[in-house]
């Protein structure tokens, strides 16, 4: 058999295919059927990168896997039917046939396409295994057994959380928990060093490097937890709702069944949403899901930033951490460090929001019963939980654990800091105080400078009284 | 003494005001002090529609009180001048002062100026409550007094949640809540009123006008609910991190302690943040509210496009619904109903989405140990809930309470549905069933008259076997 | 005749005004009808701030006048009613009659109500000069004579595309250009004051002042130019279209010389639209121009943001220019002063981009034969426009014409910068250039101090190869 | 020697390459050198689907030929070098080595690995057509020779505009232009064919359907002549600014005469840009650009908006149009023709809206002399653009060349539509004439039938007064 791929040549081998709207062929190497490859020469648009990977097609196996169980239990499929299609749909989901999902994101607007790829592939398969000739729909029919109890409206939605769920759990969490580990050992690693703070890009009172790290974890803390209550939302699946909602031609109890197959093949607690009209017909957990990894973004984004301002210089920055060199700089200038991932990293930022864009405006476009920008909303989440997690994972290991303080500009930067003649206000009153900042800032002095030539204080009383990391507790 | 208006016509009378910059002249019937008077000047930005109202203003009020309170508690503050910036801040708080509150949206990134005219107009209304001297500083001063261990970097931002959270609970909830009831009783007054369903704007098989009404239902509920859950992020306040997080000048239980005040004031549970730095430097929970708020009217858009699209006709469109006659369509055709409170509604989503836009990028922005886009972030969401609550109050009242079945429309709507055959399969077989549906799409019948014409069933039969309500209930 | 505010006390005395759905009362001292008294109660949403301003009302005098003239000129509205209206209408234009216009923002969204609003207003206030009763509709009818040979559908997004014209003649390019003036004027000033570049943040080879000042205007510059061309859209008006576009009940020249009548009171070139289907149903050239307004305050951002980071310390930051003190920063340290300015201008940013976001959302959502999103796509452009210019006047008068360089800072950083070690490439080799580079990174030393420790080069060479300025000019 | 993927199976073979850090081990079957494969390991994001596709790659290509022409002309390179660059550089724009580009998106936010990866991969290509030893860097380094005279800060923006443009050109006008053509045709064709208009999704008044798309087609121009407009500006060229826009180390004619082979490579008038500083700091052509094509992917959304609601029944929609029918719909049901097409193009401006977000956020954040969101910028535009033009193919091949009226349904719903009884008006006064029309609306009858039974019109009469067609012509 040849190897094809979609939209190139043509496969010299095919097998004839069918559907309600007729014959065509099929390349006799692949499993899928007519409306698949209708789908291929009707939606050519985006196919160098909008075809679905791994999280989708894994989502489509667990999807059908678990409703053929379902549907098993309920005495809907025959035991052996139900145990072929259990077979192939194990196949989807360990990624052996994925080459057998050649669609992309912008299709029918309820996934239906897809849903039918996985009905056919799976049924093909199922039907191979069985010895049973390709095409022929027999002994497992694409639609009234692969597809048994449901439609498109209702399983690709559910198929959607599932993807989502399972890339947050195994994608996310721990790429960003690690980030976030990283950056809160160095919050505590550095709980005692004190240096400048700054507000309005303005020299401020003392922190120390733990505290405005311990900053970024806080940030990224509250992010996740809410990523991590937006997945709440998506336990709640559309399984079971069928074409409008009504649950038309599946069994009673099929949605709240099959929902327990999905939690039993994936270790998460989902179920049959109690409104199937709103499950179809809108997507709202997904838009909060983007929304929070918005907000995440924006965490990552602000610390990425602080780092590459404080990495600034070599000497004409801020200097005051340095972060690992990974490639080439300047080629004659030592020292210069250039933030590449931090760079990388709020590049992903501005990506995020704009896929939440895309999720919020599709998520409010539904109609009736059916909302139709389904695919687009679940690949931009997908992306960026993608992006997040890659983005977190190389931030990690060539930056964030890296980082160091410059002891050296960090201590210069405090000294010659104005800002801490506050210290001295309950010492020498205000107006003295003052008039130390004043001098400081006239003569370009340090304020024990000032302070020792204005005669306001002796030098060990400075020493005594002016200590930043006091000024850092409250 | 004359009235003013920034901006306008100069005041005929003055008095002296100064601050760390100098004197200036501020009208003699205002309260506030110098750096108010500076602002005006600095920044004639929007004066028209973004000068701070009632929430803003009311919050200050709230955060001095209770701030004055934990000061006299802690002994920072002498018990007769809390009293007097309570008396005072209790004023602010009940709008008696709100004229005394010109500042508007863009000014310092850090709310310091709409900070400094609380604190000046606190501290002359409370010097003429103790018939001292608007001025004077004595015995009640801005600075020393009314914002005692306190900087406008953890202040603000803590009026920013008491507004907010203030606004949610007294402006939103309920206004969005009644809506929601509305539509709640037309899904439990039509919940067997079968009508036909649509996806992809296709004709589909049946639903009840309940089903259809009650899937907007559970999505303002579950849009609410994120609402409620973005809402607990608020609860936690800057208040006790002074100007850089570490809460420098301000008594060590301070925060803790003012938040005890600010929750006996208002009832919600308001805590001081565990993490200080991140609550200056980046105000997340305020963008999760937005996206919540983003979700809610998405869900809003959502529902008024079906209910418009539903009363469309009043001949040629969709017509299953009538909705009040608010106000003339066509003079001279009656029936003409523009369904003006659903476009009032989807244009306020549009505006929701934009604020939210803004929140998001603001809240990105941070640097450091300060986020500087304070004012537009607390403003872009105030706007937001004050939107969807008077357009929910709007819709509910003028419309949602006067949508009514157009039985006519929906009962023939529903006869010429083909999609009821499907109902047939089990009793004739898919084959003649479909037989039955081939040959009333291409006569233009009616399913029964086909399904009689074709003689494969009895009027008896059609009758018992084709029943849609049957087809909404799985 | 007593006052009213619209939602509030009921006037004391009233007249009784009718439309086709019946009578009602409206406060005896105002000039609206019945369809604006109707939407008052209908529309109580966002009231505070989303009144119509000035803009828009003005050029609702403008619409009518214009179009009472082209009726009167093809004989469709006799001289003296013509005469009225044009009477009434200049009262509009010259704002004498802005507190008869009480309608806000979230309305119909063909903007219906506003623009009946000034067809009873000019009816009642012609009736009024006549002499007549008002609400009597005699001798001027607020739709027969008004109205003439117009739809709300075509009347309202030419009144937006006046009301933008105008305000970007009239506020936004003159504000906007001042500032640009300013800069160019700064960047002509320091034209050969050398001093370090950056880029990711880091150290780079030498720019002058004048160079990164120059950077700026000329993105301002093409930000102007693509708003300028935007423009040229708005110049197309809708009217003519009537109802549906078809121009129905219209002369058939109405539209052709109604838009002549604009460009006399205007000056600005307006034109009917060629295509009226198109002008009613989409508001393109207004999202083109929110979109060159947000290119506008991403090119402000820009700018914004590069002056408060080369401003930024007094101490740890950069320091290469000071700004303008404007109001207190720290009371006690000489130096700080926060680059307010530069907050707000970010700020307003912020919204705009919002604003930018609801205009295209807005824009995308039109149906059949008119585009329902109208009034909340011209307020906010009309917002970003009047943000932008306030900005830019506040920025350019508090902060912009205040920027000085600090030139010793400049020299110093100058002097420690290692980068124009690439200078002594061409005089002394790579390596050695890079070896003195690296000395001086290494011992913290000036490049001139490395050079001449190593006997690379005497003083006189390194004065007289190492010239900044030189490394300028390409 | 073996094919490697990057981040999958290690080379058996590998060569040794080096770069300022050291060396490393390349696949020997690959032309990259040492910071390419630095790239690989350091920014593992995203990696599926965020490599560099053929637009930019070309455009590296296009890049370095002209460069290394102008160079040679200028006498800054050997004539025998600038053959070798040459020859290899026509590989990369004719795709020959796009196997040799293997970085992503997100990486250094200025672009330089990409500009080394195609520096390197030249000079190795280069090397071995002069029968040298990969990674020798002899005769042609990859720096000194194919990066003469320039900075990935020029490059990498010039490479970035001309990749841009040519997608433009080559792929999106033709896309979008076959789609207008087809559609003005039929607006053309239907420019007699009557039937309802609607506004407020309300009947109104009568329209052609020729009118209706012609509505289409007219924003199609609009937009598509303001994407022509927005490509003028991405004419301007950063080259010849090198590093930070002074044009240090390029010869001064070299940015003029690099752009000139550019023009002389691609045939569009490229030139190098008046202000270098601009061009590497701010990339607002690029964001003017993604807004025209916003507001070409509204157009589109519109108009795929108004297909599938005219498309929408089959029976209990609008039904007016019919469309093809590309995949099956419901098996049982005929003529229920689900509306993929518009489904797929609305969900591609959806995408194409977030990708503008992302873009103009990018386009913001630019510091001091360089913006460093450079790769996600462009790559955001080629996206739309792709995506755009795709799913402009797909709609027109599957959808918009079958459209087609359904007569029938047309007729029947003018025959019904009430809004012609304005035609009445001036033959038998409006007051009959809206006596009918309440007659027609009571009794649900036609405008004929209540006309007649009212007795107000003759049957001849009725036939010669109420002509729809005579309403569609202002």
């Amino acid at each position: 058999m040849t190897q094809t791929t979609p939209g190139q040549t043509q496969p010299t081998q095919t097998r004839t295919e069918s559907d309600t709207m007729g014959q065509l062929q099929v390349a006799a190497d692949r499993y899928w059927g007519a409306q698949t490859e209708r789908s291929i020469h009707n939606f050519p648009i985006g196919r160098d990168t909008f075809v679905w990977g791994r999280p989708v097609i894994r989502a489509l196996g667990i999807l059908k896997k678990g409703a053929a169980q379902a549907n098993a239990e309920l005495g809907e499929l025959p035991g052996d039917v139900a145990d072929l299609i259990v077979r192939a749909a194990d196949e989807v989901i360990a990624g052996k046939l994925d080459d057998h999902f050649p669609l992309v994101v912008f299709q029918t607007g309820s996934g239906t396409q897809s849903n039918m790829n996985a009905n056919e592939v799976i049924s093909n398969r199922a039907i191979e295994l069985a010895g049973g000739e390709l095409g022929s729909k027999t002994p497992v029919h694409p639609n009234d057994h692969v597809n048994r109890g449901q439609s498109s409206n209702d399983t690709f939605p559910t198929a959607m959380h599932i993807a989502v769920v399972l890339e947050l759990n195994e994608r996310l969490y721990g790429a960003v928990g690690k980030l976030r580990d990283t950056l809160a050992a160095k919050a505590k690693e550095y709980e005692g060093l004190v240096k400048v703070g700054r507000t309005h890009l303005q020299d401020a009172t003392p922190i120390t490097l733990g505290q405005e790290i311990g900053g970024w974890v806080a940030q990224l803390d509250y992010a996740l937890a809410e990523v991590r209550h937006a997945e709440q939302g998506l336990y709640d699946l559309a399984i079971g709702g069928t074409a409008v909602g009504t649950g038309l031609n599946a069994h009673p109890q099929f949605g709240d069944l099959a929902a327990k197959k999905y939690e039993a093949e994936t270790g998460f607690p989902f179920r049959s949403a109690e409104n199937k009209f709103a499950a179809l017909s809108a997507h709202d957990a997904l838009v909060q899901t983007s929304a929070a990894l918005r907000t995440l973004a924006g965490a990552l984004m602000k610390m990425a930033n602080d780092v590459r301002w404080l990495a600034s210089g070599p000497r004409n920055g801020i200097g005051e951490i340095t972060i690992p060199e990974n490639e080439p700089g300047s080629s004659i200038m030592p020292g210069k460090v250039n933030p590449t991932q931090s760079e990388a990293m709020t590049m992903v930022a501005t990506r995020v929001f704009g896929n939440d864009a895309t999720v919020a405006f599709a998520g409010s476009q539904g109609n009736f019963q059916l909302n139709v920008f389904k695919p687009v909303m679940v690949h931009a989440v997908l992306e960026s939980i993608r992006l997040i997690a890659d983005a977190s994972v190389a931030f990690n290991d060539n930056c964030a654990v890296g980082i160091e303080p410059n002891l050296e500009r960090i201590g210069h930067n405090l000294d010659i800091n104005l800002m801490q003649v506050t210290a001295l206000n309950k010492h020498i009153g205000y107006d003295k105080a003052a008039a130390i900042a004043k001098k400081a800032h006239k003569d370009g002095s340090s304020l024990k400078e000032a302070a020792l030539a204005l005669g306001h204080v002796t030098e060990e009383q400075f020493a005594e009284w002016v200590v930043p990391l006091e000024m850092t507790r409250s």
